[in-house]
């Protein structure tokens, strides 16, 4: 018997303070479209550099959310 | 000269039965809203247990259709 | 702070002549529909052969663009 | 706050069937002795070949069970 | 000392039933022309679609035979 | 002449809090039973989504420690 | 039902202009020997320099053939 | 037309306190002695365990600066 | 039908000698405690350096072995 | 007996034009300080994007050259 | 223009002394029916474990040779 | 607290012996011009191929050594 299906998407979030605010910033903006986000899985961390230090924490993260039938 | 182009969209399937069931639920799914689906490929294979015992297959998979020009 | 937020989309572009014709191809499609494309990652190149000769270039790329708020 | 804690041990399982059976025989085994399974994900699939034919279907699984407080 | 040599070829199955009639569909072909076929890897899975629905299983398989000295 | 053996363990922590509190939960809870423990090594990092908010980080862990001769 | 099945094989092809050209050259030899060639996927990209200048592109290619039953 | 060229070196930075700081703590250190540094990239993140507890943080990082002309 | 079931643990041996010798030292180990041990796998080649000379050889080795039922 | 040995570098070179010219680029740069320049290998490509085209290419190489003893 | 072209073999050598001999075997025996073999890379190592020692080095080698014109 | 610091550096170290012998020449060659050097990585192996017999042992190695603040 098919079960659940999941749509997984790609985004890239950032954050001045840390990974997991960068995180929290491509789940938020996902939340504004998409219902019933339910897991994400870290693809990627880098960030950006200015005068010798960290100005920004990127994190690629895969979302997923459940598809309504 | 260039030539078609494809998107390819990222979805995970279940089943209670099989990984091909799993697949073709999430294939299904796609093909409700996406016509010219064309290939998938499998890039995660996973499940859930329950008391001791396999109780869904779970198959991510990218799923890709033609663009219409 | 929370920064932008980018969402990234995979695409599958073909050309006769090269590559980057290919890459060019997919990022034009894109260009139609989206605005703010911002950066492309190439994920993989395969390509088609036809009487002993190449006959397609085909890229699979990663391409990301901004997120308006 | 910390939350619950989950410990992964890896099998590999076999069967003259089906992967699918294969991986049940690693969970059957699994569940022998612990508790709690909650989920697997497939590391590797593989097989033997005796005859020229397909003999063994195996496949090598992650299995994750909750750690008891 | 040294010991056995295998070799290893890469063949890409398919089927219109599942992933183990794919890679028996590699297998039965490789043993046409080599004897001692001795096991396989599942180097990829991937699929056909066709009309919204799964219409080829194709597993691509490295499959090893000893070879003679 | 042969050296000290470490064991390697994998361990999914996870936490309402950071990625750094994840791992020191799967790090607390391998301490329970195991002494001599000695470094790990970050293989995935997850998290889970309830109400378009992040409500779980989890790391998968592999954690070494030294097998007393 | 079981389908078509295809051979892989891997050439390495070498150009002084560009990493089309690198292919090509695998493709034509590939071509000499064997029919039926339907795709390739590139696995390496690599160079050879002299006196400070690239003198050699190198593209590693995996070619598939569909094989005659 | 060719364009800017950057050059990556690989740091290995740690911290008693979190990811964020042992990332922080490369930057520092490449900014030392290198100008215009522009971005990074984390490769692994593993950790020091002392008496059962998480005592050091541990990121390699890719770090890139542009090269002057 | 179900076939055998395998176990698969990590160890991490050392060596002053060679990796050889450090995968052997990995294996007493575990055949210490352990029966019918069957295979092993590379999974990673790393070592310790004094005073400008290689003074330890480290295999990460996953062993497999036979669950009695 | 100990033979030659060679140090690799990583750089990211840019063009607007192709991949073959982002990659000479870099190695353009690496001659003016580096002498026996011998191979490179590509880690990474991707590409900057504006106002929906390509502008620019971007090739993530590896660099080797041998030590003078 | 186009350059030499090579051919990659896969082939699965071993040994009851070390990964060099095993790799040996893997050279020597295709050195029996092919000519110019130029270059080997190393895929993967692994071994086989009889009464809790090491009895067999296994090592899969690509080797390379040039494909006469 | 931030902590120490080490620089990544990857040489290509070679032998007509053993790996570990290319190992040691890689890291014989860094010690000449780097202080504090404390571990190694081996990212790959490969060989040369002379006449149908191995010439030359190939290992690429990372070498670690802490920066001196």
């Amino acid at each position: 018997m098919m079960g659940a299906t999941y749509k997984i998407i790609e985004l890239f979030g950032t954050s001045q303070t840390s990974y997991e605010d960068a995180i929290g910033s491509a789940v938020t903006e996902a939340s504004k479209t998409l219902h019933d986000l339910k897991w994400f899985e870290v693809a990627e961390l880098r960030g950006g550099i200015e005068n010798g230090k960290v100005t920004e924490y990127q994190a690629k993260v895969k979302i997923a959310f459940k598809i309504k039938k």
